[in-house]
């Protein structure tokens, strides 16, 4: 008999996760895998409690569904996972006959299924394990980019391109958006695809990769006041000073996590108070990678061509490799599936390089919007009429 | 000769302000208007300094891109006039052959419309005053509702929706989702319509017109969380307390304008150092009301009708009436565009009613949702198989 196969979510979830779990699906049918799909409920949570969701029998209107449902439809979890643990886990994907685990996730996952992969070998029990990776701040490394990203910078730069048509119509104050990217800066810089003229919105980025200067902002946002009335600032979540400390005092810390205070907040009342230039926030914050409406059909795509190269890569015997993204051009855009040993996944993360910023660190260079633009396109068109001559 | 018309903006924008302006253009175009079609830049700051975009000539192409462009493409402003300044403005309109004032906006600028047409009366200078509805709060008394309520509804319905989906797939955490509505809770109730099963989010929502009660919300809090583990509440942005204080002390104040803190922030702290529950907050502030790509279809129909039909009344003759909706049937949803004395409206601000919260006053009742759903329909539809049992 065939051995059975588990797919699992892993880390925070995307607009397109479960993309490419419904490629992963689409490909077992299409192969006529004759083993049980099992899906951790949670992922490692389900895992460690023999929990499964059994997707043998998943309709293909349920997988269509799936294709364009925001979240994780099996349910995922962020939690380390340590050595008794994972003895634990081989245990129960012997006990349920299970040939085949496939991680869904970022470099947290990818860590999972690495170790899964060694303690597996250690056990001589043949599990092949695959990595299909999933990542909304872009900071998995050795792939050009990966599923989710792509939807997270168009909402990204969508919501720039609106409220940048609110602000100008209304110049009155210094708009500060908070976008998620803790560590890198990758979606923090997307917001520039909003900019179509040189004037445009966001007038100011601030890159987490970069220490928060207050002096050197307040002195921006006081030249970009005066020059536009109307100022657009984006902000990573993950702003750290020049110790690398954040720069909002976390609200709450407990021994497992730490509560992060919100940087837009923080920043609104700066300007405020400071400058005394009338300043607000918003914080799309979770909205920007689970939107429905906003899901990139690219990704969609991308992310279910991971699905199933990764379902083609298991199957034929090939373990320990996450699928990623070869960029073979941008205009055309042309892309093409790798295989990356997940050992050298899991021990970089890829910030944002300083070639992709301008010199100054407060933009984007050139070089990153050249190339962004293929994968994320343009803002919808707007048309105003504030700077047409009497 | 023919006079000419002004068409102004007033208040914060909407995703559908300029299919308002719109409308109206296309209308003067279709009934051969041979005055001069002139847009005050930025609403009444462009009155009082003579400063009109000309628009007479405005090609049907760029008439098209207004109804889809968010923000006010010809400005708008949000400071209130004096009896001395409405002088300098018949003065204004008189020197410039006005013969049709329109002002698009709410309260605030029917209040603006209704002084010139008073003004203007009391000099003997005839000058058809028409108002055109223009809200996200739906705090206009006396329509049914005005265009951009719809589609800021439409926008946190949805919003609330996938933030439901990728909390259910990673319930960890309680989300706070704050809410445009400072006076008014009816943003905040339409979370409600992304609720399909009695167990799904919204799981709370917190009305600016019931005074909060610290105790009883951290209860509710609680109970939630103990049953669902990942709770979304969502919370006006003005909630007050029982002495109708906002409960988020302001950060700044200046003789003209206050500036307050984040409710959504100050809520997810509480949460966190009260119960120890993590907790997070999401504010998409602006986004709810210039989202070009959550816009409802309902809304941009309705916003050009509002222009188209304040245009034919003013032509005709017709002075000091704002234009309405009446609704004449909710299955199958059908309308009539009505017209209302613009001092009635001036004297009044539609609160959102106690028969249509629940009788706890943390949710609905059925009554709204069957008044919203024909106005905004349903979310995207989504699957989640966490709930599948084994």
């Amino acid at each position: 008999m065939m051995k059975n196969l588990v797919i699992a979510h892993g880390g925070g979830p995307t607009s397109v996760i479960n993309a490419s779990l419904a490629g992963a699906i689409k490909e077992l049918k299409n192969k006529n895998f004759k083993g049980k799909i099992l899906a951790p409920r949670f992922g490692s949570a389900g895992l460690l409690n023999e929990d499964f969701i059994d997707l043998t029998n998943v309709s293909d209107k349920d997988i269509e569904l799936l294709i364009h449902t925001p979240g994780s439809a099996i349910g995922t979890s962020r939690f380390p996972l340590y050595d008794k643990e994972y003895e634990k886990i081989i245990d129960i994907l012997i006990k349920n006959d299970i040939g085949y685990v496939l991680f869904t996730g970022g470099n947290g996952s990818m860590d999972t299924i690495g170790n899964i992969y060694k303690h597996a070998l250690k056990r001589n029990y043949e599990i092949i394990c695959g990595g299909i990776p999933k990542t909304v701040d872009n900071d998995i490394a050795l792939t050009d980019h990966a599923p989710g990203f792509i939807s997270c910078a168009k909402f990204i730069m969508q919501s720039v391109s609106d409220c940048a048509q609110d602000i100008k119509g209304l110049p009155i104050h210094v708009s500060i958006i908070e976008v998620m990217g803790r560590n890198a800066g990758w979606l923090a810089a997307s917001s520039a695809l909003a900019r179509i003229n040189e004037d445009d919105a966001p007038h100011i980025i601030l890159f987490p990769e970069i220490p928060f200067d207050e002096e050197k902002f307040l002195k921006l946002v006081k030249e970009k006041h005066e020059k536009y009335k109307g100022v657009i600032v984006v902000a990573s979540e993950g702003l750290v000073d020049k110790n690398g400390n954040p720069i909002v005092k976390p609200i709450y810390k407990t021994e497992r996590a730490t509560y992060f205070g919100d940087v837009a907040s923080y920043l609104q009342t700066l300007v405020i108070s400071k400058l005394g230039i009338k300043a607000r926030s918003e914080k799309p914050g979770l909205l920007c990678r689970c939107s429905s409406s906003l899901v990139s059909e690219l990704d969609l795509e991308e992310a279910q061509l991971m699905g199933k190269i990764s379902v083609d890569t298991v199957l034929a015997g090939k373990n320990g490799y996450m699928v990623g993204i070869k960029r073979i051009s941008s205009f055309p855009y042309k892309i093409e599936p790798i295989l990356i040993p997940i050992n050298e996944v899991m021990l970089n993360e890829s910030k944002f390089p300083e070639h992709f910023m301008s010199s100054d660190k407060y933009n984007v260079s050139k070089e990153f919007i050249e190339w962004l633009r293929p994968l994320v396109g343009y803002p919808n068109k707007v048309i105003s009429f504030v700077d047409k001559s009497n």
